[in-house]
């Protein structure tokens, strides 16, 4: 058994963290922190984990996270930066759920996310958490920067195409679609359900701070830059993110037979047989990434279609994956629970 | 390992029960029979369940249900009780989620039901299956008339009042509101998104076929003929009910007290804290039945909130409780999966 | 043309108003206040405005609404008192949307409003704008209070029962059920897609604000102290009430007859054939009132249907009515819109 | 006042019509046929229509379309290819919300459509009817073929930057994502609530009938072949089409004056400023198509947002304003409602 903490409890990401840990057969959840709401059952606020989860939050102070084994945060960006390096000095092992991590030009970073950077040397070391792509790094990383839920579904659909040189990798689209939990658990008036419900938009067209992070990922497959445009947009779905990815066909192959070979081994990545179209249903709740490719009336156009949760393999799902490979788990442990349908 | 059966599969209450029982450490799934869809494999029609469940849909006649330990009838009304005399004759235990057995009183089933009863003497045996109610009796059964989602709700919200005999049983009103998955997977212009989406409807005000269930059960608990008003009504949620339930105060108690002493050695009853409102969302794909209990101003009339998901403890869910009950499994294997929230 | 003033129209009530007031005939908008806003354009905040109202919000004091004809308030509870007077005295006619003149008890509108009222004495002159209720006085009113929501469907579907003293008042029960725009265009938690969606739950079922404005409504109906027990829900709707009313028949009656009777001459009520079913989508973004009442199986019980949409007859568009009958506009003048279905 | 027919009333486009011709001020509904609901009042499958249309549904042989002025198809494909000939020869202007008469090549519709044509010369003869293209001859046209949701959407966001040559038109990609209405209101699993709620899908990858409707109109525009990849996805709205178009830059330009110049005499596309990201939900129930136009930073790729309301600019709105076109009427006549927000 290890020991478990989690900082900034009170969001989407902490409680289907709490979730997912609360049926780990290998963890002790020690301490879930929130200086707000310092001293409230953590099933008071979610009452899904009435008699599931005993934890009271506490102040960060009193958490005793350097005693941990794992520390995830579940914190607004900037706030893990500047907790992490007494964390890691300490041989805690930290799992960033937000971005402080995740893009290794510092530059870029700061220009996206307006702050200065606290420990860019830490951003140096940190192993980016897509587990596809990085596993054997993950095994031995200290910190991880778990990724965005966007970058996770565009990046495991563009993945077998620009590993195996098929497309122009100069002009790749990549239309985003989220559910509204991917705002977070903020009084805001845009999120609101009579704003959201029963309406459709696109937002931040001009840029949003997951394209340089879906952008570095993408460039590290292809060895070289890329030309991606990425339009995220806000659907009334709860969960989910369906990212549907447009790139056109340089090189001809069997792209079905592509996807099932590079992830053959995946236990988290389903790709379905040609033909097919993933649903966001079929993963809700799941770790699971399902994976559809089109290449409509044989044209010169390749499609992928890729699905997830955006709170679970976009989010607390992939953080324990990140845990489960650091620790030596069954990387499916306190994962196996089945996609809610209907 | 007991080997179970279902018959009819295609619904709702069947892809629930696959969801359940592939994760229960104590069954193995033997059969699932369609006749129309004899062949397609399960987790084509329901893709949540790729990876998870490998059977095929197969005809009634080919899917060995005699050898079955257990066999649940996922079907519409009137099916169980063609088919039931000959599987409990050979021995098996028959799990009927439809309304077949629910209802002791034959020509009131007739009258509701629209048809004629094809084995009058086996509902004379079944034990209807509310483990809260009827446990012992349920260990012992050879046939189990799995409760109606209304019922299961509206019966345990009232059950502790009637009990303790402080309400007046001459007007209990239940007002209910159901998702639309309670109507079934059937294709139906009435329960169209477009239909009942972003809208708020009763129906069967003049009656519901659940009213006779529900009475019966008060009648039981009372042990007298019971007034019940019972209205249904159709909320745009995918899953849960909810029950208001209505009462006029006759014996002075404390009704909080009342219910944590009835239902504290209920798994699957929670009773919520003095003054709490529960959600169905705190119950989505869980097995509970949340409860609170108010006395609106210290007046006459005492206030039931009872919620479940209708697909769980309202049917599959419930039915697995009564397998585990009659097979001597611990009451929540294969039902600990806890409420998805958001 | 008379001129028309709005205070605060940031809110849902706000662009409701602005919807129906662009297509009014008889009115010129002069002026919208919002001192947060001022200076946007109103369609910037309301794209559906685009092209249909020019004009921007202003600061109160620059508004010049004590050259209106008619002031309406769209504001939290607790402004209207405290500009009314000087409004009033200058002959502006006065519409508060919120609730500070609906109740004429003012111990009990502090107690329930948690405030001390501004100006007692026009709430003795403030005329309560229930039309079908008080449509001689509304039309000689200097200060009309606008029902609440939940107040107006209740009351109208329990009118006739009252009036025609055919059932016990010593006992009534309202169960409500709202849409999430009830709560308001404000950033909050328990409002979001993500908690509001697919979600249903009762609230404040120990005593909400609506209850004792009902209850002093149907005690003027009944001409003696009433018995009301009114538990509200928010259910996933952005627009619409149902009002289940369930109350004891003391007088055998035909109430078919007295619903269609009482309301023979009401433009804004629509009483359904018998065994109907009113449904919240019917009356989206109309100013109707439909009710159907029903006597289950011809037992004691009587149960009353009654939905309107929330930001409609349950707030700007019964505002305009009332505008409307106090100016001498046709009565449905600026209210012909048919409600959007699906 | 002209005399207007309808066949097919029964569907969402059929009651559409209905809305909007009934606050039409220049028509009289003469009849609307349904051979299954015969005898139907209209407003009791349509209870938003009561007291606003008091039509029959009438068997088409008895409802004398000859002697209307216009007839209205809101039928399923097909059917309008039978009947059209007898009403154009007897003078009869025919307005086909179905696709029969979109397709100019008879080839490619009978390969999409599956069937056989059932008169090629009407084809030949028909306008189509987007009336921002075509409005000069639709003023003049015996037939008009209303363009299809997705068409109308995709066609008037790739309108400027086609006709003004400054993309790439080999490789264009729509991605377009509609609202259930769109698939009629017909009794099919796959719309159902419980199956459509909460979910996000793509469908038709390898080809929609759409795709060669707006290919025939993209290459119109551009006189020559175009290349469209176009993917239309299912999400969890009523109403509403959001197409997001994507092109690569070939000819530098100031893409907003350029759209605004191109739409700036239509009555019915709106071009948001700079920036801006249209909402489905400001169309809602409007025959406004609301259009924003991105090229994310100062990139390759030019980014256009386009919505409208399936129903209304999408079919049954545009069949309106090609009846007032063709009869000269206000362009907006019966088509002034302002969108439903929230």
């Amino acid at each position: 058994m290890i020991k478990v903490g989690i900082v900034g409890g009170t969001g989407y990401t902490g409680v289907e963290l709490l979730r997912l840990l609360a049926r780990h057969p290998g963890v002790e959840l020690a301490a879930i922190t929130s200086r707000k709401e310092a001293g409230m059952p953590v099933a008071e606020m979610f009452p899904n984990l009435r008699g599931e989860v005993a934890l009271h939050f506490v102040e960060p102070e009193k958490a005793g996270l350097e005693r941990c084994d794992v520390v995830f945060f579940a914190t607004p960006n900037g706030v893990a930066m500047q907790q992490a390096r007494a964390l890691v000095d300490a041989g805690v092992t930290v799992i960033d759920l937000a971005a402080d991590f995740r893009i290794k030009d510092i530059a870029v970073w700061q220009q996206w996310y307006k702050m200065e950077h606290a420990c860019p040397d830490l951003v140096a070391e940190a192993v980016y958490g897509l587990p596809e792509v990085n596993r054997d790094a993950i095994r031995a990383a200290r910190l991880i920067a778990n990724p965005g839920c966007y970058p996770t579904a565009v990046q495991l659909g563009f993945l077998p195409l620009i590993e195996a040189g098929v497309v122009d990798t100069g002009f790749l689209v990549a239309d985003a679609k989220s559910g509204v939990s991917g705002a977070g658990r903020k009084a805001e008036i845009a999120t609101l359900f009579a704003e959201a419900a029963d309406n459709f938009k696109a937002y931040a067209v001009s840029g949003h701070r997951h394209w340089p992070e879906i952008k570095q990922g993408l460039e590290g497959f292809a060895g070289k830059p890329v030309g991606l445009t990425f339009v995220p947009h806000l659907t009334p779905l709860i969960r989910g993110i369906h990212a549907t990815l447009y790139a056109r066909v340089t090189g001809d192959t069997d792209f079905q037979a592509l996807f099932e070979a590079r992830f053959r081994d995946e236990v988290f990545v389903d790709v379905l047989p040609a033909g097919a179209h993933p649903e966001t249903r079929s993963v809700r709740g799941s770790n699971l990434c399902r994976i559809a490719v089109h290449r409509p009336q044989g044209g010169d156009t390749v499609v992928v279609l890729s699905v997830i949760d955006n709170l679970v393999k976009g989010a607390a799902g992939q953080a324990v994956q990140n845990m489960n490979i650091r620790f030596g788990f069954a990387e499916d442990a306190g994962l196996t629970g089945i996609g809610l349908l209907p």
